[in-house]
């Protein structure tokens, strides 16, 4: 295997082969995925950093790689200082240390299956002001130095039942097809995965922990779509679900169809696809709508064969989770536990019913210190036992064919410190808030963000991710358009409106580095609310995760009189949905840690 | 005087003239002033709409009025159905209108002065889809045919002296000169009006209840500055304040001037200037650099001497009101006293101490129903007597030369309803919840206008208005960059962060369309908080406005033992700094107010 400095160099020698003065590599596929293929590693491959955010720039004598602040320490830890410097966004772009770094009239190479059209024109203004020039490449030379670069997945595409989509592909189809008659609009690019999945009623398996496949589709103005994807996914069951008004193309075969689009008035979705779609729609002389995909939206609102195949698979998960606590409050205290036995065991719970199709995510097993690293996971280097009068901090999920689920429990070992109860109370507190919010419809996550921070804040803490995300269904784990988060706070999504069907998770947390970490997560169903005598339509929370919250960390006398009542109503809950799961020890278990506080 | 018909008949005969076929006519002057002077009143010569905000669109056989909803029911009254047809923002901008409604390759003016580079950008965008044209025009064609049209103002300045402003104008200058230099910039151009009376440390009294004067300014790298303004208003004293280092020049002569900046780099905020500021640049062959006007963030912060000058004029103002709110609950219930009478006499209270230099905004003085009109104006036609069994809100402030003051109270006259007590108490959580906010430091404004609505939302209720704006230093009442409202209400400025020294109202309310309207607003000052432990640097406010607030609509079961606890420590602090100023029966009357509850 080549060093990451002889990577670095066969870059640069195919860069001037190819007459570029530069090169930039982000962390995506053609798809803009938040989790991509191995395939599609190439920053990791280049620069050994293997976060989840991040990129690069390749100059002839200086390179750069370019990280937000969860990744400070880690960067430092797998890219060498020799070759790379290391930048910090939001602070400093890429596309502004090109502007002081790349050298005038440079040429400097991008790849335009892996950029928005927006990061291209903007990075091209940067690069304007220096007299240098933004150039897409062809091929992306990375590839034609990577020599064993993995192919992509051949996992076979299979069909989401209309028993738990809840709708059929034609029926969103025909929505889509009168949205765009409505519009004056021929055609619909689909380019995000989750999007493409959700709209044919399909699953696949190329991105890790998201079941999806590589694909692209146009739907038409007429009800039919076409569909372009790697032949050999699609079996004669998926064909035939398909039908006859989806037409098949092999993936690579997209560019090329697009180029027949002359005079048709296009929606291609700015945030979810590539500037090489777009460019090539404008080159054949299309119009370029820029408009949300739009099966953003339908598939965020629920529907209600969805949500009840969500809630059967939280009652299902929330058994599981139990039998872990249980496990985990009877072993750990014995000694010999770690962080990688304890996940694992997680999974084999999961798994016990034979329904788990994968994790949602890479398991967040978290002990003691361990548990303040947000976006931790365990190693073999970094696994830690769990030890006694210490915090053990898990956040899981499983992705079951009737929904995705995604929790997270904090647990003591031992005997917690009174600033270990104060802080978990404090969480606890802000969660509740974010629970039992009630507020008019048309409201925005970002307007409930710090309803779940108050309590924090009243003590001079604070958490430094979002609230809550969208969840999909049997879908990615983070799936937008809405989030509880800030505004400003670099994430998307704070300023969707929140509609009834919409599952979010509710998620604050404390971390205290060096020493411990906590986070309180379940997700909520966005409902309908009645209130007496109310003047607006009102909206609020309907909790979908149920599974005991650790009540040997909670001040009782911090609470108020209507955050206990919810805290019992909350285990009462559990315990009908649960209980009835589990038998002997574990069941006289789960009462206990049921009952009212 | 003509009538509106004959107005709209000249212009588009002005128009044809011109060879113009359409005109767009905006509610602002040359410096995008939020209030104008009447000079500058066009939409209300063309149409005769009266409200604050709004715009115009003339076609040779259409013609348009664009109004929010708080003017949806106004316009209707004001302005004639047979000429024009009502639009609503933000639903349909006059942009948008415009390209549904201009005919193809149509010219339409606008006048460069009365809009920003931005608004000129997109309205260009839009005309290109309809193939027609965006023209700017030399002399605004309704000029051109307003025969009657007022002088600007001939008001003279006035020096702030630096006792009251806190900091030398040339110190101001030579700030702004270092941040030229430190960004390799030549000058900054002032268009704001409250900008460059505070950068100069001059008031004016051009605009009305905003002591500001018409003016432009640039800021030079070497600290020197040229300022624009008629000469008739300047006077010896103005003239020796300002100095050597400040350029004087007729305001006439602004245009011309920027034409001699060819080669310059030159700072322009594109939301305080005009398009013709940054055509005139680019013409000329200047760099200009979009970026905030370097004022706007230092009047923001108000320094010791200016926060020190705030609480004066506060105490002052509270005594005031102290006596207003005794003389309306001993007169009202005798009846006679209707809301001009009222807002009278509330203006005499202030002007008693012979400090009172203008109020701060037209008072809102608003009995029964017409305290539910957020934006109300009593005026001879709607003037309603204050009756028994009702509230009456009013909404006031004073413009002293060592502050600006904005308070409104809701009183009950007679008895109140058990309603009006419930939604009178959620108010005052809400103002409670933010004036105990703790926060760190970064926290935006739109992170914290939740919690003014919470107690509301609860009953499912809320308000249409942001819940807290910025405040000068006896400059303008409502003064950015900073704002307490939710992200996406259409109002600039949730997204600010908070910085120690900024003032804000926090001022929840609620309105019951027909019956009655609920506000409690008092200013508060952003300062640094210690908190035990705190692992943030935090921040939160403190209160400057100093007013019983109305006992009697408070249902004390409704509050938390910590809400009760702030009432009667504010109640405590509001005996402590007027009571010394009232004697006899308005002290033993404040007295009775400010008892613990």
């Amino acid at each position: 295997m080549s060093s990451h400095a002889d990577r670095l160099k066969a870059l640069r020698e195919q860069l001037k082969e190819d007459r570029l003065d530069g090169f930039v590599v982000p962390l995506t596929d053609e798809h803009m995925s938040e989790y991509v293929g191995s395939y599609a590693q190439r920053l990791e491959w280049l620069t050994g950093f293997k976060g989840s955010a991040g990129s690069a720039v390749v100059l002839p004598e200086e390179a750069a790689i370019f990280t937000d602040g969860r990744y400070t320490l880690q960067v430092r830890q797998q890219v060498s200082p020799t070759e790379w410097s290391y930048e910090s966004v939001p602070q400093t772009s890429a596309a502004e240390w090109l502007r002081a770094h790349a050298p005038k009239g440079a040429r400097i190479g991008y790849d335009p299956w892996l950029h928005t059209a927006d990061w291209v024109k903007q990075a091209r203004e940067q690069l304007a002001a220096k007299g240098a020039e933004l150039v897409a490449v062809g091929t992306n030379p990375i590839d034609k130095v990577w020599a064993d670069r993995p192919a992509p997945s051949d996992a076979r595409l299979v069909v989401q039942r209309d028993e738990l989509a809840g709708r059929s592909s034609a029926d969103k189809r025909q929505e889509m097809a009168d949205w765009l008659s409505d519009n004056n609009a021929d055609a619909a690019v689909l380019a995000a995965l989750d999007s493409i999945a959700w709209t044919f009623n399909v699953r696949g398996a190329d991105v890790t922990h998201t079941p999806v496949a590589l694909a692209y589709a146009l739907v038409n103005r007429d009800g039919t779509a076409d569909l372009f994807v790697a032949g050999d996914k699609v079996d004669a069951q998926v064909a035939q679900h398909l039908g006859n008004g989806v037409r098949l193309h092999e993936r690579d075969a997209f560019e090329v169809y697009l180029k027949s689009m002359a005079g048709k008035t296009v929606a291609v979705d700015p945030e979810r696809s590539v500037a090489a779609i777009s460019q090539a729609l404008e080159a054949a002389g299309a119009k370029v709508w820029r408009v949300r995909d739009p099966a953003v939206l339908p598939k965020a609102i629920k529907n209600p064969v969805e949500i009840a195949g969500h809630k059967s698979a939280q009652a299902r998960d929330g058994a599981a989770i139990a039998r872990f606590v249980r496990w985990i409050e009877t072993e750990a205290p014995k000694g010999g536990l770690d962080e990688l036995k304890a996940s694992d065991r997680l999974q084999a719970f999961r798994a016990e019913g034979g329904l788990l199709k994968d994790l949602s995510f890479d398991t967040i097993s978290g002990s003691g210190p361990n548990g303040a690293i947000v976006h931790y996971k365990a190693s073999e280097e970094t696994n830690r036992p769990l030890e006694m009068n210490s915090l053990y901090l898990v956040d899981s999920g499983g992705q079951y064919e009737d929904g995705t689920t995604d929790i997270t429990r904090t647990l003591v070992i031992g005997e917690p410190t009174e600033e270990m109860r104060d802080r978990f109370t404090r969480v606890l507190q802000g969660h509740i808030a974010i629970a039992t919010a009630l507020f008019p419809k048309g409201t925005r996550g970002s307007q409930l963000d710090s309803f779940a921070r108050r309590p924090l804040w009243e003590a001079g803490l604070d958490y430094a991710h979002g609230t809550g995300h969208g969840v999909g269904a049997f879908l990615a784990v983070h799936e937008g358009p809405q989030r509880i988060s800030p505004v400003g706070s670099g994430q998307s999504g704070g300023d969707e409106p929140l509609a009834a069907g919409m599952i979010l998770s509710n998620e604050p947390g404390y971390y205290k580095a060096g020493e411990y970490g906590i986070r309180i997560e379940n997700l909520v169903l966005t409902v309908e609310k009645q209130v007496e005598g109310a003047e607006k339509e009102m909206l609020g929370f309907d909790t979908l995760t149920f599974a005991p919250i650790e009540r040997r960390l909670v001040v009782k006398d911090m609470l108020s009189p209507k955050e206990l009542a919810w805290l019992d109503a909350y285990h009462a809950q559990v315990l009908e949905i649960v209980g009835p799961q589990l038998a002997g020890e574990d069941r006289a278990w789960l009462e206990a840690q049921c009952a009212p506080l």
